[in-house]
C-alpha cells in the first residue's frame, strides 16, 4: 500500500497507535488529526488534553504510567497553588506547564491552533505531521442528571461520576476542518483512515460531529477506513467508553461501537477476546482482523500499526477487483 | 509613638525594611504601599514584581541570595519554554508561576489587584496589611536614545544598559489610590511615613507621581515622613538607581534623592559613611539620622526599623512644640 494515511486519534490509546504508525512508515505518509472536544481554558491556559497527549508520546516525552503529560515531570506550581487556595482539580505539571502558557502566547497573538500544534510539535522532535481536527473551538458538553457540564468538569473535576444522559459538540457544526485534515480528504493518494483505539463518544465523536468530516467518511467512494476497536472484553482499555455506554443504554462491546460509527467505517480490528463478536461485525458487511489489540509496550504499538496497515492494504486491494458501490 | 505607619516601599530594599517594621510594630500597626510601576504582562501571566518581593519577604519565603522570586525554587517551566523556543529573558520559577497564574485568573474575574493582593499575601500567612499604590495600571516607560521601552525590557532584558534620559509613568494621572493608601492618608491617626531605601524613579516615583499621594504628601500639616537613603557612598546598595542618577545628570548622593523628593520628606536616614552629608541636608531644613544603613541581615532589618520609628518620633516630638507652619 502506498499514499498516505490519515490516523483519527484522541488521547492515550490514539497516541500509542499513532506512535506505532509512526514506527512503521515515513514520517510524510503519516498524517495524525487529533480531538480537541476536550480543549479548554484553565487558569488562563490554553489546555489541549489530546494534542499534547499524541505530541508527547510521539516526542517520547510522555508519561507511561499517568497516560497524560510528561516523563520525569515535578509538581512545584501545583504545590503552591494549592497552598495559595487556586483552583487544584486539574493537575499541571512544571514542565508541562511551558506548552499551555506558550500555547495560550501564540493563540493571543493571532496564530491558530493548527499552527501552534505544527510549531510546538516540531520544536519537540516530531516529524510526523500533527494537527488538531479544527482550530475553530468544538467543546464536548456532556448531559447529566445534574446538568449540562463542560467537558474537564465530568471528565477530571467530578472523575465521571455524573451519569452521562446525551453528548453534544458545541462549536462543530461550524468548525472548518484543520488545513492537515483537509488537505488529506481531498489528496487522491490518500491509503486508508485509521480510526484510533480512542473513546468513540470523547475523542473521536467530535471529529464525527464535524459536518465535513462526516459527510465525506460517508461517500460512496473514498480510501478504506478501519477503525480499532476502544472496548475489549466489556471494558474500555482506559478512560470511561465502557461507562458512558453503559449510561447511555448501549451494549459495552464493539457492536456497541460500531452501531455509532456505521459505515463511515469499512472493516473492524478486534482484540481475540472479542473474537466470537466477528460473525456479527461481518454481517453487517465489516471486514474483521481478530489480533491482540492491546498495546502494553513500544513492540505492542509497532506490531498493531503494521496489522492495522496490513489489514486496511487488504481491503484496498479487494476493492480493486470489487469496488464499493 | 501611637498610631499607625504607612510604609512606601519597592522591591528589596523596601521589602527588607518593611520586614524589619513589621518585626517592630505589632501588625495593625503597619500599612505597606507598594509599587506597581514595575508590573507587566508576559506570557498571558500577570507579574507584579515589587508586590511580590514585599509579600515573598514578609512572608519568610523570598530567597535572599536572588533578591527576587521564592527560596528553594526549581526552574523545569522555565528549562521546558526555552526548549519550546518560548521568550525566555524573564525567569519564573515553577512555584513563583503559581502566584502569576493565579493573579492573573483573579484579575480576569473582575477582582481588584488589591483585592488579589490582600487574598494572597493572606494565604502566604502575611498579617500586615499589604497593598499596591493603586489597582489601576500604572506603567513606567524609559525613554533612552534607542527610544522608549516598556519597563522590564529596560530593566531585564536590556539589563539596564541603555542610558536613560527621561522617565514617565504612564496611567499614573488617572490612577486612584488603593483602599488602604486612601484609609492611610485619611487617617488622622497615622503616626509616620516611611519612604523604603527603595530605587527613588522606579520605585518611589511611580507613587509621587499619583496627583492624590503627590499632594498629600507636599500638605503643610500631615505626620512626619522620613526616608530612608537608597545611595550609601556613592553606590546603590542593588539594582541601578546610582546608574540611572548619572544618566540623568544628578549627584549620585542622598543629596541627589533629596533633591527629587524635596519638601514631601522631613527626615533622612543615612549611612555612617555618609555622614559629611548630613549638613548639605539639615541646611535645607530636614532632619538627619546617621547610622549603618545597610542591611545585611534580619537583625539589622530590625534594628534599622527600629531606628527609623524613633527617628519619626523625635519628628513628631519636636513638631509638638514646634508645629510645621
Amino acid at each position: 500500500m502506498n499514499g498516505r494515511i490519515l490516523a483519527l486519534a484522541g488521547g492515550v490509546g490514539g497516541a500509542r497507535l499513532a506512535h506505532g504508525l509512526a514506527h512503521r512508515l515515513p514520517a510524510e505518509r503519516l498524517a495524525v488529526v487529533v480531538n480537541t472536544g476536550d480543549d479548554f481554558e484553565h487558569l488562563g491556559l490554553a489546555i489541549s488534553p489530546d494534542i499534547d497527549t499524541v505530541v508527547y508520546t510521539l516526542a517520547g516525552l510522555a508519561d507511561r504510567a499517568r497516560g497524560w503529560g510528561r516523563a520525569e515531570e515535578t509538581w512545584h506550581f501545583m504545590q503552591t497553588l494549592r497552598e495559595l487556595g487556586g483552583d487544584d482539580w486539574f493537575n499541571l505539571g512544571d514542565r508541562d506547564l511551558a506548552l499551555h502558557v506558550l500555547r495560550g502566547e501564540c493563540l493571543r497573538r493571532g496564530q491558530t491552533l493548527e499552527a501552534v500544534t505544527v510549531l510546538l510539535a516540531a520544536r519537540m522532535g516530531v516529524s510526523v505531521a500533527v494537527a488538531p481536527m479544527s482550530s475553530h473551538p468544538v467543546r464536548t458538553r456532556i448531559a447529566t442528571a445534574a446538568g449540562e457540564l463542560a467537558f474537564q468538569d465530568y471528565f477530571v473535576r467530578l472523575r465521571c461520576e455524573p451519569s452521562v444522559q446525551a453528548i453534544r459538540y458545541e462549536g462543530a457544526q461550524a468548525a472548518q476542518p484543520s488545513a492537515l485534515l483537509a488537505d488529506c480528504m481531498a489528496d487522491s493518494a490518500l491509503a486508508a483512515v485509521i480510526v484510533c483505539p480512542s473513546n468513540p463518544w470523547l475523542s473521536i465523536g467530535p471529529m464525527l460531529a464535524m459536518p465535513c468530516l462526516d459527510a465525506w467518511l460517508k461517500q460512496a467512494v473514498r480510501p478504506p477506513v478501519v477503525a480499532v476497536s476502544p472496548i475489549i472484553a466489556g471494558a474500555a482499555v482506559k478512560g470511561p467508553a465502557a461507562r458512558i455506554m453503559a449510561d447511555l443504554g448501549l451494549a459495552v462491546s464493539v457492536l456497541g461501537v460500531a452501531d455509532f460509527y456505521g459505515n463511515r467505517v469499512d472493516g473492524w480490528v478486534i482484540d481475540a477476546a472479542d473474537a466470537a463478536l466477528a460473525p456479527a461485525l461481518r454481517s453487517r458487511g465489516q471486514a474483521v482482523f481478530i489480533t491482540d489489540a492491546l498495546m502494553r509496550d513500544e513492540a505492542d504499538r509497532a506490531r498493531l500499526a503494521a496489522e492495522v496497515l496490513d489489514f486496511a492494504g487488504s481491503i484496498a486491494a479487494r476493492r480493486a477487483f470489487d469496488p464499493r458501490p
